[in-house]
């Protein structure tokens, strides 16, 4: 039955992991991508068929045959990022997710209020820098993979930073002193069950290599910090942390709902945090579909292995999610 | 022959590994834990049964059921933290491991007598701040998930932070600049035979994430470092000084033995290092009992699949270890 | 067919994962040790037979019997560093490998004219610290396992360290600032087709320790970093990078085809980098053998489970290339 349906994505952020979970669930699987990545995305068997555009943004060029072929498109992080909200949502190709919940992906207004509404703790933010409890951190609207954002030590630190800042939508807020974690969730529309998939925590450039830096160089040479994304490390949190990680999960779940609309959001999402010496979650993003961290598990986590007794990623999870739903004739409920 | 028996365990800590691994190796599996958690461990569905008690030190008020339903016990990090010892000890329930050891997991002293008799190196300890050599890290006596530390540059700071301490028993140790590198040991009473299931670092907050500031915020914002334990990632140890890993593993044995009893430790323990650059370890900490960096590894380390051709966890391994009692009419040697 | 011949190779490094991806290939296995680590490696039934030398450079002493029983020799680190090249070179028992490649592995500055034909970047080299970008990281020649480094902040402080400085051979190269990333590859020269296995970062005492000391402490100790390594920990890359690292990858390939021989480099081989904020890489070294780092993976990666349905180490994928080699009587290609 699955083999009616292709399952298709955008090759970058996450498409291996997807794909290879597709195939495990038996579908046919297609990539779209670049010119310059065609040579990269065929070293993988699994890939049935590897399609090219010439530019991300032209992804809605090849929508008729993506139709004509029933593939079902699954976003990640660089979907968001190249298709932009717009073009994205009047794509009519089978889409996995609730396309609504993009716009509230992208907007850290919208993302703060969204997490306020399902009460979880975010760190204090200022509208204006005289408020502010320094360090604070600068992060500019709609940036990517942790690039566009900015420590300031004091108000004349910040007043400087500011002005050669490239962005003109940023939000101010206090650096929260602790350690992060990013929950990988997924939720079954289907089944009306949270999972916990994996964490991870990313791997940032330069920050995560100035500990290694002693005091005394930093002295002599003024490093700013920068938060460019170019890995991951898998984490696990202590068990009894655990339950409140599933809470957290499930409000934000109940909030999209009564915010965005009825079905609100399933699929896979993440929720970054921070968490500080008093054992309290920060949530700092919400990440509304897969994240690149998911990545680190393509055969399964330490969290995927108490519930399946077979390798299971984020990307499989959701071929089987689609599986599920072309048995039960339920399609329509998890696709836009 | 194993369904006679159910292992059970306190809801925390490290209970889902603990009772995945039991239900791998054909266990019936129950969980007593707070009514707020009731609701998280019915997720897993290895879980048989979910018991509740009001409180984790009101355990011993379900212990008639327990021990009339064949409950093997299976101790871990909060199951000490929350019976203590003596209630601990005056149960009749079968308990997995030797209560005798419970002694010297707490008592910070004894834990030093235990390294000491194991002719493994500790760092230095001082009686009189006086004598110290700066840093130094205080830490209070049976303090849990890594709390109740300090760190002092000098004996002004020192005296200023020690008025200020909840604990009046605590160790002042000299601050060993390296890695920390916690080994998770199995030592099996049955076969003789002592391994390695897997190895982790904790991820500590605030100390993880320390790093990440620069020295110029640091400059500004003067941090107290934290040693707040909320998870775990993997690592593993250069092969040349893995010999050196068992060793230390024996000798924490072999000094059980003649410190604590005949039968001494066994089943899972850790010891807790740091390496230094001349490639020498300092144990900082015996854990006599599993520990929850363990958790990282459901479905195997790179260690434990070296000895398997099957996921083992530690929590599989102590199934699996009552499993070879049974079946050899030996339970009695590894229960208490 | 496979049983006719021996995996072998000497205790330390990786011989674990060697010794054991050997045996589920259904090779005979035979390890060469010291006499302190015969008990070490007996605890391993994967590893048919444990052969004792007085000491590593002892090693071509039992030659004849290594010839007599079709040993296959696996190179690793240890080899390298305990055999010296000309001895290695000098042994008539089956290597796995290009021995070739071996004097470009040694030598700094061949190492920097290999990257150079590749046309990957390096970070700037200094004959003349007079020329330099502070800070500056000092290496010497044929450093092992990441002792014999230094730091210098300027050129008074590099005057001296350099006096200390036990080497008399070293380079001079800017410190760059970013993370640490290896790529473990295996290049097939049966299939002519390159992997990536596996990703890992060092994990280093003292450097990955510093971070976790606030800078208020670092100011009061100077603390000088050393890059001794002792382990390792799992990352993944971010995926819109892994083009570039394939094809950084097989640059080195061609490189080697040039400048060293016809063959060139094949099997395991890992390029060091060094990630800045920019996305860019730098290699500061190429590892032309199987690296500690693949030590994690026994049970596989990431990035294996995406090519293979079963478990594969670095260690494991050596062993099926001498299958496969032997199945296609071509083994003359793959061995010295």
């Amino acid at each position: 039955m699955s083999t009616k349906y292709t399952i298709g994505t955008l090759g970058s952020h996450s498409a291996l992991q997807i794909l290879k979970g597709a195939k495990d669930e038996e579908f046919k699987t297609l990539v779209v991508t670049l010119p310059n990545r065609v040579n990269f995305y065929e070293r993988f068997s699994f890939i049935d068929s590897v399609d090219t555009i010439s530019t991300f943004t032209d992804f809605p060029s090849i929508e008729k045959k993506l139709i004509k072929e029933n593939v079902i498109l699954i976003p990640h992080g660089s979907f968001v990022a190249y298709l932009g909200m717009e073009r994205n949502k009047k794509m009519k190709t089978f889409y996995f997710g609730n396309k609504q919940v993009l716009d509230w992906e992208e907007d850290r207004e919208k993302q703060h209020q969204w997490l306020t509404k399902a009460h979880i703790d975010t760190p204090p933010q200022y509208k204006n820098i005289k408020d502010a409890i320094f360090p604070v951190i600068v992060k500019s609207f709609g940036a990517a993979g942790g690039s566009g954002y900015f420590l300031a030590k004091n108000q004349r630190d910040f007043g400087e930073k500011i002005k050669l800042f490239k962005s003109k939508r940023y939000i101010i807020q206090k650096y929260i002193t602790g350690v992060t974690l990013y929950i990988h969730y997924f939720y079954s529309p289907i089944d009306k069950k949270l999972e916990i998939m994996s964490m991870d925590r990313r791997y940032e450039t330069n920050a995560d290599g100035l500990g290694r830096i002693p005091a005394w160089i930093q002295h002599e040479v003024e490093i700013q910090p920068s938060y460019v994304v170019v890995g991951n490390s898998s984490l696990i949190l202590r068990e009894s942390m655990l339950p409140q990680a599933f809470e957290m999960g499930e409000k934000i779940i109940d909030a999209s709902k009564s915010l965005i609309d009825k079905r609100g959001i399933f699929g896979p999402f993440c929720l970054e945090t921070i968490i500080t010496p008093d054992m309290k979650f920060y949530a700092v993003e919400i990440s509304a579909r897969i994240v690149a961290g998911t990545n680190l598990f393509t055969h399964g986590s330490a969290y995927s292995w108490l519930n399946y007794n077979e390798p299971m990623s984020t990307g499989r999870r959701i071929a089987r999610e689609i599986k599920y739903a072309i048995k039960q004739n339920r399609l329509n409920e998890i696709l836009d």
